[in-house]
């Protein structure tokens, strides 16, 4: 359990502040631009040809303003009456988290559109990559995301979760798909993989190229608080998801098939997921394999690592098990999962490990794993 | 045109900083609770029994904080360290926009969602309304919200457009339904009325009571630049909306019939939105009756209110004309649109005048127009 402890003190420091990988991406860019995360119509932040970042902010009675990004505190300068300016180092492709510190206080940047991550509504950019366009929208048929509500008896709330909907789905009312249930990080919610994730737009891509099987994508918050349960229960100890477990098993799943055109069998149901999401879906995974046969954990897999939970007959079991990890990740989160692999390695527990290159704790560490993972599922 | 200039001034000055209303609701809270628009685990803001909000932000190093609510700005105090705090007057029911001003820079509260309103991501506050829940979510078949994508050559970008599809709709794939498209206002984009405006509770309970027809409703955004429009016009001057009056006509309308069960005649297609989505939707639908019979203005109509534009033919061609304002909106709003409805009544054409009591320019005014007019519609 130690690897545990160690891991969930890393996790819960990740979503205050997520990591950044350092890799250097090619240069591309011909002149600096505004980036697409950008409130439609604001001109900062601005993304230079080094793939830095130039953030203005207006504060004329501030003492001190501050760009946060990337693991990193970039102090801003006056450069007009009121107008704060900074330009921070080249940053690796993909999308990131900041803020903007006002005489110390954290918020997020007026300019930007805001992504519920790191337990707020935070700022966020998107840094583009070099020839790399397998999470942007092309002329493909496009699926859609729909906001599904349900009632939920265990914690007595209404829920909304986001389902990915294949382009062809109401073109051909007979036809039935199999299902991925996707979870979010800590300090996420539903929203993160359609939002930051580009979740829509990497099936699209990947199911036009025939990359990908249409599937349905199941995008739930992580979270639930069981209605009967004591106050204690409710201190929301995130890494004890039994509630949220019971919900996905006894609502989730049976209202996603009874409402939606599905294979309701295990071989076609898989679970996967991000950082916390990763721990879910391992754990969530094993522990109903009527349920489900294929499992990914996407910068987190085996919450417990104790061999014995890792069984060689899962080889003949599972239709499939997914690790992967960003390169640049905090050397502990990195070791934790790759000791992991390395222990089912050893064991002899077939499964797909895949390393993203120069990326770190962050979204295109797990936007790389959704393309690699979702190829290989529903085979 | 001098009725249309003045309004356009108040418009503008409204998407910075919306107004609210005055009417004080009945006390009807037990004790202070947190607000529904708090990030989830967020204590603060609170909601008084009087209705009056209690806010908190922790700012050890600022020098000056302030919530800025409802057309009055609040200086906060220390009440604890770093912790500043202060507690609103009573606040009139339903959604208001607020920020919060940290030595001068005007910021969102970290502990609320934002909402994309006043030309920025906004923090919100969902005050309750005694006895009153058209707009409450309840145990009712739900529809679904979907994000469509869509390619737009006069643009060439591709554009995001929400959908609302009523429960009914995937049970029964014989069925073809009525539609419904919904502008949001200025400041604010495609996502404002299922968001903000509630719109899905609103009518699945108008429908699962059968006081509203089931029907599609498509919120697109409410701007567009053609591809080829030359700088000049490209200064997106929100009061020509021509480029969204053409993308509407030729690429919106006819991608959503092709793509959802429609009944496509003027007969069953409706054209209504809010402040300028309701100037943009009587303007857009008087032009273009051939695919428009009902057409609503909430808190906007005749952007331009010369008589000669409505004939008392309308009578004969329209379904439905319909006008609302919230009695408590800027003199110069009300003013306005009152002037257009006694200008129309005098003219004898028909129409449908509402005003909403108590409310301002805000998301009451418009949640409460567009239940009683989705309840005249397609009848």
């Amino acid at each position: 359990m130690r690897t545990r402890s160690i891991l969930a003190a890393v996790l819960l420091a990740l979503f205050m502040s997520p990591s950044c990988g350092s890799g250097k991406p090619p240069v591309f860019l011909k002149k600096p631009f505004s980036a697409s995360t950008n409130i439609p119509g604001k001109e900062y932040p601005k993304i230079n040809p080094d793939l830095s970042v130039t953030c203005r902010v207006e504060a004329p009675d501030a003492i001190s303003v501050e760009l946060d990004l990337c693991n990193k505190v970039y102090p801003m300068v006056q450069i007009d009456e009121g107008v704060w300016e900074v330009t921070s180092d080249p940053q690796v492709p993909g999308f990131h988290y900041y803020f903007i510190n006002v005489d110390g206080v954290r918020v997020s940047d007026p300019s930007s559109r805001l992504f519920y991550g790191c337990g707020l509504m935070a700022s966020g950019i998107e840094i583009p990559e070099a020839g790399v366009d397998f999470y942007i929208e092309k002329e493909v048929p496009h699926g859609e995301v729909r906001m599904q509500r349900y009632w939920s008896g265990l914690t007595q709330t209404w829920r909304i979760c986001y389902v990915y909907i294949p382009a062809a789905y109401d073109k051909n009312p007979e036809t039935r798909y199999p299902v991925l249930y996707l979870q979010h990080g800590g300090g996420e919610d539903e929203t993160g993989w359609a939002n930051q994730g580009k979740l829509d737009n990497i099936m699209d891509n990947l199911i036009a190229s025939g990359e990908a099987v249409p599937m349905i994508i199941v995008m739930d918050r992580g979270s639930a608080i069981l209605a009967n349960s004591v106050d204690s229960e409710r201190s929301r100890n995130i890494f004890d998801f039994s509630a949220f477990e019971k919900v996905v098993v006894e609502e989730l799943v049976p209202m996603i098939d009874a409402g939606y055109r599905t294979l309701a069998d295990r071989n076609n149901r898989a679970i996967a997921g991000l950082s916390l999401g990763g721990f879910q879906s391992w754990s969530i995974g094993l522990s109903h394999q009527d349920l489900f046969s294929y499992i990914g954990g996407f910068s987190g897999a085996g919450m417990d690592p104790s061999p014995e939970k890792y069984p060689v007959s899962l080889n003949e079991q599972m239709n499939l098990l997914y690790i992967s990890i960003g390169t640049d990740e905090p050397e502990q989160m990195y070791a934790g999962v790759k000791a992991f692999h390395d222990m089912l390695e050893n064991k002899g527990v077939r499964h797909l490990y895949y390393e993203s290159e120069g990326t770190g704790h962050e979204w295109l560490t797990w936007r790389r794993s959704l393309r690699q993972f979702a190829a290989l599922l529903f085979r």
